[in-house]
């Protein structure tokens, strides 16, 4: 993550928001030009003073489920740069998260008072509402974790390790398995206890990786394919050529899982990235480390 | 739909709501004896009386993205009994609705209107909260629709005609096609403008029908194979036996849909009724009829 992504404002370009409502009025005729293509553009204050774009993101030919939200985006962008608070949310066309996405980030550590920007098109007349007023009565993760479960963005290690006979057979440089595995461990699904990850691989042979995040509302979860496609077009990939230029992939969960992504990644990746071989290898919990 | 169901209370049993603060305290030892399997049960109060029950369904072995929740089950239930309003909801063990049905919510006609009946474990110290109060600023299907598009539980007919060479062969009795293709003309698909429809028949050669109902925020959508497989509840079927007795299911939709649903059908349906032959045809708007 070297290179400087259009996806990421580093806290020098973003001005450090402070306490104070944050101007995002000088970010917005730069988002517009960096990201004329999409239909919405979210942007996410992390703790680290960095700005994190999200872009809605749809694939043609597939139910609309497997839509990404730029809300989901941005969460999933702040997860691969292990940026562990999103202090401010602001959607654009101006307009507060649909449902879906207020409930999806319900799983972030004190989400109620997440601050949710609001503000007129061209990014003036700030006003800021709690994620609490927005979503009130809410579906909380509280009643089903207690309270030392790391939360979403908060960092956790699964302590997978890769099972069965084929695990050690390196098939191709480079070998996706060990970042599946990584991925896998990073993945937030407290619920169903099914974690999984997803590692590709793009023609010029760099890696790019994404885990599954889960919501106590269930429908709301992030697929880990979807996850990886955020960091592929964080790091540069999926423009005029979409995700063609995407060679291999590798899913990497529990056997038997009750919540298994196998099909329903391979369904995807089939339908957006015709050039891309898909293998599926499985993890078990390690029982040495505890 | 002759035979009583025990997800729908007549309006005799219902003793019909009208306009105070509805007592459901009567109905839930009943709902508590006849759903007590189910981890969530949701009540739709219609316009005509009637009290729709509906249950969370999960599927094992697949994404959450998939799962019924019991609120979109009770919307599915009014669809299917062609009843066009949902009056009041309440949703047991006593709390709101998630925020992914808050928005899925949001295409029903004046939605924002609706109420929502809180109340404790027993039933007692009943609150009402109308639905915009739980989804202020929602993102709300007015800013795409005009208003005479019939939204969800309106009547609509997408006059669709079966398209393609095999479209008059009768592979097998009972022909599933006619019902797939009513269940296609009845689907809610606005935005996308793909509709679906499923029909599914069981062992007894019972036919059951779905169709596709679209969300403006798109993930909250609920597919036709969930649609049907709620008629196939209500109706009597999946309990012990699950979905095993569903022998043959058929979809129709538009060939190159944008949105399609094949795929996700077929998985959906491989996973959960293994005895289940899965056929799909395709329709095409009738240039005749306009
Ligand atoms: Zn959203
Ligand atoms: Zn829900």
């Amino acid at each position: 993550m070297a290179q400087p992504s259009k996806f990421v404002f580093t806290r020098e370009e973003a001005k450090s928001p402070g306490d104070n409502p944050i101007k995002i009025s000088f970010l917005i005729p730069l988002i517009r030009k960096r990201f004329s293509t999409y239909k919405v553009v979210a942007l996410g204050f992390g703790s680290s003073g960095r700005v994190f774009v999200g872009v809605n993101v749809e694939f043609p030919g597939l139910p609309l489920h497997h839509s990404i939200h730029a809300e989901q985006f941005v969460v999933a962008n702040l997860a691969l740069n292990s940026d562990n608070k999103l202090n401010y949310l602001a959607v654009s066309p101006p307009e507060a998260p649909c449902g879906h996405c207020r409930q999806f980030l319900q799983e972030i550590r004190e989400a109620p008072k997440m601050k949710i920007i609001l503000s007129d098109e061209n990014g003036d007349n700030l006003s800021i509402a709690s994620l609490e007023s927005l979503l009130p009565r809410r579906l909380s993760p509280d009643s089903q974790l207690p309270k030392d479960v790391p939360r979403l963005l908060e960092p956790r290690y699964n302590n997978l390790t890769l099972s069965g006979p084929d695990s050690h057979v390196p098939y191709r440089y480079p070998d996706l398995k060990p970042a599946g595995l990584v991925a896998a461990n990073r993945s937030y699904a407290p619920y169903s206890k099914c974690p999984s990850g997803v590692a590709l691989v793009d023609r010029q042979g760099i890696v790019y990786k994404g885990w599954y995040m889960e919501s106590v509302a269930y429908n709301p979860s992030l697929g880990p394919v979807q996850a990886a496609l955020v960091d592929y077009m964080v790091r540069g990939g999926g423009g005029d050529r979409g995700f063609a230029d995407i060679v291999r992939a590798v899913l990497v969960e529990k056997k038997d899982a009750e919540v298994r992504q196998e099909q329903t990644a391979r369904m995807l990746l089939e339908t957006i990235a015709p050039n891309c071989e898909f293998k599926v290898f499985h993890c078990c919990e390690n029982p040495k480390e505890n």
